[in-house]
């Protein structure tokens, strides 16, 4: 790999009509600058960009920060992330906590969690990063992070205490309205819901979002409907027993495996779902197309939700930052297979 | 953040001696020492990596290219690169070349292919990486990497034509041979296998695992039971039905989405899998463990891959390097789930 000065001394120019081509300057001909950029790809030179990014005070690097790199929110959100900087010429430094691989889906732990982040960021501060993406495995508030002087931060998937951080989330809300509609219009209106834990944060604006719908529809809301399970196929299994005890004819589980849990209870117990029962579930988890019958579900938009968050990072770092709400929220799809494509009329009121 | 100038400028001491106290370099007193390491952390003073970097001429850091992040095994991967590069101090910069998304499953658009990976080792190289690690998305010969005087290259989950590059990649045909020895062991002699692609590094290998196993018990090697299958469900599905028809009594699915596809024809024809007949997949990937009956599997060592990998890498940067043949194979573990759990006594020949 040539150095700048090997170059100068391949073309016999001095290194700072190198060094001017090199970084698009004036004042060279444009014979000259024809045989540096041929002699630099015969001697197979590279920039060092670390050299230059001394210089210019910039690395045109931004660092990510994710809780958990194996939890199936996380790649497709980097991939998104990946893509805007590609097209705004940035690179990416990646720090993984493994939070899941330590501490497992539990809450606790916020002491030694704090401290693996504060040194992630110190650690990504020193590699001179722009900015930092912060990647949560769930949307949960951090407390942690806050607007300081040196460093820009944009939350992907969970959100800071402090309003002044942007944070990019899909709206869980408008999922569950949406869900709900679906149901309504297939002629449901005893909905069961296996909700997730109580004080999630997804629980609660999927619970109001099911609130606005019937609202609208003029449907009375049953709160003996809602059956709280800790997300677990267990718990769906059992909230499914309740709900269809108490005449449910649809169920809308807050994530895939709850509902693989409903999914399992009507198997053992003759109940045909997509036909005598409409069954909906949430993330479109793998196991959602793959499922006998294949299961409806709410596809998370990941993607654009790392590049949304790269994308407001980066006008950040390049003084074109927008307005825009503290908290972007954005939609989700609705996916349609078997376990609702079916209805009976015997199930209607 | 405080510069070091600054540190100097309150410590009142010169710049010479701030920069030998955070370099851990002799020379100073104890309580110099004290006091600049005290300033330091009062003032949030964080070295410039890649400063330091320039002047020793390493970037401890590690570049991380990966055919694509969001293909399962991916994830688990760079989690044990991560691991491994935490504990030997090095930092590492992820390249996602989006294959999967770009390119679907095909093996075609060598060159376009081929022009991705040279562009994204060209970034790697502009940022100084000591090294780097590529990650496949499936076990495949790679054309274009080749060791030379500046790069140092590692393979995971993939290897290189060039036999020199070291290749951490999983032991299909012990895998296989294990599979094979778990179903004579039941009882099995009528083993059908659903195989990949005729082509593939996968499927050979693991055809020639199956044969050994064979061998070794003496139970003749019958090439009908083999069924060639691209991998999806629906050819598992055919594959199933051909092979029963010449009368296995269990399957080996070379991937969990044929497994699949064996389950569904067996359901559909009232044959009970883990009763009348036993199957196994292959990936352990998540739909293994929520199907019904849950599957038995291969589980892939992918963490194991990465760290091997990056141990491997970080020896050749710091020339500690071992010898080691040019491809390290890394053993699977057998998980037993219900799909192998029973067997009948009918099928025994």
């Amino acid at each position: 790999m040539a150095t700048i000065r090997e170059l100068a001394q391949y073309v016999g120019v001095s290194i700072a009509t190198v060094s001017k081509v090199l970084n698009n300057q004036t004042g060279v001909s444009k014979e000259t600058e024809l045989l540096v950029l041929d002699a630099a790809k015969k001697l197979n030179y590279r920039p060092n960009l670390n050299a230059r990014h001394l210089k210019t005070g910039t690395s045109k690097t931004l660092g990510i920060i994710a809780e958990d790199l194996t939890v199936f929110n996380t790649p497709d959100i980097i991939d998104g992330i990946g893509v805007c900087c590609e097209s705004r010429s940035f690179h990416y430094i990646l720090g993984n906590l493994r939070f899941d691989k330590l501490f497992g889906h539990e809450s606790g732990n916020a002491d030694q969690k704090n401290r693996l982040v504060l040194d992630m960021m110190d650690q990504m501060l020193s590699k001179q990063v722009d900015g930092i993406i912060y990647i949560g495995c769930h949307s949960h508030a951090l407390t942690i992070l806050s607007r300081n002087e040196s460093t820009r931060f944009v939350c992907a998937y969970c959100y800071s205490e402090d309003p002044s951080i942007p944070a990019v989330i899909f709206d869980d809300r408008e999922a569950a309205k949406k869900v709900t509609n679906l149901l309504l219009a297939k002629g449901h209106t005893k909905i069961g819901v296996v909700a997730g834990v109580k004080d999630s944060f997804h629980t609660n604006n999927r619970l109001f979002g099911i609130q606005e719908s019937l609202y609208e529809h003029s449907v009375p809301y049953n709160p003996h409907f809602i059956c709280y399970a800790d997300w677990t196929r267990d718990q769906g299994y059992q909230c499914a027993a309740e709900l269809l005890e108490r005449g449910a004819t649809a169920i809308f589980a807050m994530n895939d495996l709850m509902a693989m849990g409903v999914l399992d209870y009507c198997n053992q117990h003759g109940i045909e779902v997509g036909r005598d029962v409409a069954l909906i579930g949430f993330d479109n988890r793998e196991i959602s197309s793959v499922c006998r019958p294949s299961l409806s579900t709410v596809a998370l938009p990941l993607f654009e939700i790392g590049h949304t968050a790269a994308s407001i990072l980066l006008d950040m770092i390049e003084n074109k930052e927008k307005t825009h709400p503290s908290r972007i929220l954005l939609d989700c799809a609705i996916i349609e297979r078997e376990s609702t494509g079916f209805h009976s009329s015997l199930h209607q009121v």
